[in-house]
């Protein structure tokens, strides 16, 4: 038996240890209204909602690069913990909370891959690509569709007014013309339903 | 506002349907043996872990198919129910159960779209491309490393025996010939443990 690289065994640490992503906790619940989704399971219904959606970007997606980013956007709660959107003390130092996770996140493997998990990410927090446009297109589509699938439970919460979640939808449009209409309708409905402040 | 088409009002409904894949739960316990794991969070591990791994294919990986394939290999419990690989019993009529899954699922799709999805699950369970077998071997991988880290926890629930799991991971060699020996290392070291009989 050969021994097994330390290459390998780099990447296996990685692996055993993105499972804590399984314990970190979101505002949204999951659409039975039972539990709080966690960002693990979240990072999945993204990736494959990336994948059912594509044809709605406004353009021709390089659909693996856009999965990838999807599965990896928010790893580096990992240690940085979940940032609620509407927490905007909490938000003054994400991106160094988070850049400082993204490092040591990334330190059991090979530095190339390493460079190339932070490059997809920032790519991602950057924005600039059709790539990311639309991820974060889809991102944002997922906890509307739990808002409105659990009686307005985050918006409610954090007393959300309209005007927000038109602050954090906009620009998606450029991702996505169809899924920024779509939630312009559901922001409509939620305010027809009390779920959000006028 | 122009009306948004019955083509994405379909790619929706599928894309909430979705979300009780996170409701389904497996035998495996997350790696800090605080809870069971759901299949949605499964899938996200396994996918990233066959970004992370791909190295270790024996081959060069179409890695968009084998990334499709993991965020969609158990997409069917979302019906079917997670069948326990030491259960018999329940993996009798699984095949059966699970293609009924896959058509009931696809339903609200396009049609070529439901027979892509249909398709890339397919030959994950037939084997026989190289994504197919490598991606099965990390799918093999997570579960030992998962009862590795948690005292052996569903190969004690089910009294495994160490030939159980040479059976289960049996035909991997063909996808990573390194996880296969990773794993043969674990199993030796799960059997100094106690973890499984003899």
């Amino acid at each position: 038996m050969t021994e097994l690289s330390a290459t390998f065994l780099g990447r296996i640490s990685f692996v055993k240890e993105l499972d804590r992503l399984k314990t970190i906790l979101r505002q949204s619940l999951i659409l039975d209204s039972s539990r709080r989704e966690n960002t693990a399971e979240h990072s999945w219904h993204l990736a494959t909602a990336v994948v059912v959606l594509a044809d709605h970007a406004n353009g021709q997606l390089r659909l693996e690069r856009a999965i990838r980013m999807a599965l990896l956007h928010d790893v580096v709660e990992i240690y940085a913990g979940d940032t609620p959107i509407y927490d905007l003390q909490a938000n003054k130092d994400k991106e160094v909370r988070e850049r400082e996770a993204m490092t040591k996140l990334i330190q059991s493997l090979p530095a190339e891959q390493g460079r190339d998990i932070e490059a997809t990410w920032l790519e991602y927090e950057e924005g600039c690509t059709l790539e990311a446009r639309f991820v974060l297109a889809v991102d944002r589509l997922l906890p509307l569709i739990a808002n409105m699938s659990t009686g307005g439970h985050s918006w409610k919460k954090y007393s959300v007014k309209k005007a927000q979640v038109f602050e954090i939808i906009k620009g998606i449009e450029s991702g996505s013309k169809e899924i920024y209409q779509y939630l312009l309708g559901l922001i409509e409905e939620a305010c027809q339903k009390g779920y959000l402040l006028p």
